[in-house]
């Protein structure tokens, strides 16, 4: 089944906006099966949107087209797709009863005249509780075809696909479509892809695809199946081996689940408090630590230590170890990870010194020259690296390996030597 | 002038990335007065490709497809470009020593065979350099239209766009358009609105356009002209009218200058040394400052104090003052700036503590609750702000607000006292 994916919007023409929207949907659509051959976006038009959707009608199965259903005069995407499909416009009374509630409950206590628009829709359409705005979802089935009308605000749309959309999806299909994720870190997409090549060959239900981010990669073990229950026939073993074969590389199989959330799971599992020291990415690792809602429990103060003084100061690094090793050192960060357990009394301590550039770099070390310790009762792991890439995406990389190690250090001290 | 933009690579119908380029050269073409219409997203396949670029050339004056460039049989983007163009390709020796010169300064000391194909263009194209990468930008000019093919890797589109591209867009223009923007914080979307209605009605040429970014108002003056000098003259007094009208808001007029650049060239100015004391940003302030090549000048060391004995122990504030107004208050934010400065002989410290959510609002002090204090020369500045969205919004609001405190403290210490 062949799915094409329309935005609208003025905003997303005139690049105010990045189009986030189209990677959700896409990467929804493909790990439901579902094969995308274009995206497009056309502004808030009536002729070239209708143009625009009835050339994806002509090559696709499924058009999903997002944003320009609110309230105002020049969202008309539902009234344009209506047209299109030949279909009128009537009021929905369960729309209406959802949009007075939500009004009810918000800070504005009248409701705009406008937003009476947003309970029409097309006569005979499904339509899509919206839990998180006025405007709620919309699918015309016609001549073998779907139309779906989805809410532009990111935090509408998310939770729609997921609650009602990708459901609908799947039951159109022949064979609905399962898939499990296995996420990794600390190991290169090829060493995965190599590791992983007789699986990749052998496999074609369920199939395994690799996709790498930022310092991880992930794998999506997907499965066509009849039901859930031989969906989990299918998947399980193939988890199993993998887990197998990758160990403590896979931090976690859950599908939303972020490797800061994983390791402040880690560091609360085992009640451990944690200290940060950051040179080069200067907050970045807490930052992202802090993500985590609850991440309190564990986590109650970290250092920014940018110069050697504050390194001195703050985290007692010697002086000698300075002047004989430099900042950027595997003596330094040692001393600033052991300093950092030591000043706030915690048990690990995950610590950071590098060369981010553009400029401090040498010969002997290079920008991109990145080192990264753990100390956790008493023991120390040190890793060092040379990250390639602009100063951002070296601070990006040294956080997840700092995070990974962190996560590495707890499972070697808690669950290697049980 | 109608341009359109079309990216092609499988990884974006895939949504294993998020299609920045597009946003990009979007907000570029707008900026240059370009009208877009359409952008599409299409896979490295030939036929869904011709067909794209043949529906864009119906439509549009200037096709610009990004991606598909590079050195693998699957990279087809030049290949499929010609053939609808009816050209050749025929190999640029000029491209070859750029390709042999890029090799020599890589690691890589062996050109793989592959990569000559990136030499070959469609015969009479202009060819632009790739300072950046092996794949040249390509202009074919035909029947009066042009296709422009860029390399995919942001990193290789946005500098050959910025140094060749642009230009040669505008000299397509029967009038040139330039621009200078104006970047204000602290103040927003609306009021700024409000305060230059009239600027905005009466205005035709230069136009005024706003842009909201996160907790930050972009204002983008642009003229039609002859000639930069032309230019000039039509957006020096509007842009004089703009600073008359918003002082201290305005933190920039330069196009790529980003407020903590501001910031930190402010501290630079006056010779200031900064420290950072943050709870629920937990570290995404002085992450950012970090962004900035050059910060350790002025910025030594921060700290991020998430539990109330962090804030105790790290920055000596008072546990009564904890007790009695609790850690999200005016006097708990004003304690932590202070200890901040005294704790490392800073000249200056910005704190901010507030509820990020989801949990640990109440009543009182609901979650987006947020304090930002700024101490300097025995002086405090204490904003409180009730953001609304979700943790990181709550988070990135409180950066924005916490960077912009900091700038005005400093101008109001000393510039305004002169």
């Amino acid at each position: 089944m062949v799915v094409e994916i329309v935005c609208v919007g003025t905003e997303l023409l005139l690049g105010n906006i990045v189009n986030t929207n189209a990677a959700f949907l896409a990467e929804q659509c493909a790990a439901l099966g579902l094969s995308c051959y274009y995206q497009s976006v056309v502004g808030d038009n009536e002729e070239r949107l209708s143009k625009t959707l009835n050339y994806a009608l002509e090559r696709s199965d499924v058009v999903i087209l997002c944003g320009g259903l609110g309230p105002t005069p020049d969202d008309l995407t539902k009234e344009t797709a209506a047209k299109v499909c030949g279909l009128a416009l009537v009021e929905d009374a369960h729309t209406r009863a959802m949009i007075e509630a939500y009004f009810e409950k918000s800070q504005w206590k009248v409701i705009p005249d406008n937003n009476w628009k947003q309970a029409m829709v097309p006569e005979g359409a499904i339509v899509i509780e919206n839990h998180n705005g006025t405007a709620p979802g919309i699918i015309i089935e016609k001549n073998g075809k779907s139309v779906i009308l989805l809410p532009g605000p990111p935090n509408e749309l998310i939770p729609m696909f997921k609650k009602d959309i990708a459901g609908y999806l799947n039951r159109l299909q022949p064979e609905i479509i399962c898939s499990k994720m296995v996420k990794l870190a600390g190991i290169g997409e090829s060493q995965v892809a190599d590791e992983i090549d007789d699986l990749i060959q052998k496999q074609t239900n369920p199939t395994i695809a690799t996709y790498a981010k930022t310092g991880e990669v992930h794998l999506r073990v997907t499965a066509k199946v009849k039901n859930e229950e031989e969906a989990k026939k299918l998947i399980k073993p193939v988890v199993k081996e993998l887990r197998e074969r990758f160990g403590n590389y896979i931090y976690s199989v859950k599908e939303e689940e972020t490797l800061e959330e994983a390791v402040v799971k880690l560091l609360g599992k085992y009640d451990l408090s944690l200290t940060t020291a950051e040179s080069c990415t200067g907050g970045m690792l807490a930052g992202r630590l802090v993500n985590v809602p609850g991440v309190s429990e564990v986590f109650k103060q970290g250092f920014i230590t940018y110069s050697d003084k504050a390194k001195r100061k703050l985290l007692d690094v010697n002086k000698a170890t300075l002047k004989k090793y430099g900042a950027v050192s595997e003596e330094t960060v040692k001393e600033m990870a052991k300093g950092g357990v030591f000043a706030t009394d915690s048990d690990v301590c995950v610590a950071i010194t590098g060369i981010a550039g553009p400029d401090g770099g040498s010969e002997e070390k290079p920008v991109g020259t990145v080192y990264i310790g753990c100390y956790i009762k008493d023991r120390i792991m040190v890793e060092k690296y040379l990250f390639k890439g602009n100063r951002a995406k070296i601070r990006e990389y040294s956080v997840v390996r700092a995070l990974d190690l962190l996560r590495r250090s707890i499972l070697e001290h808690y669950e290697d030597n049980k």
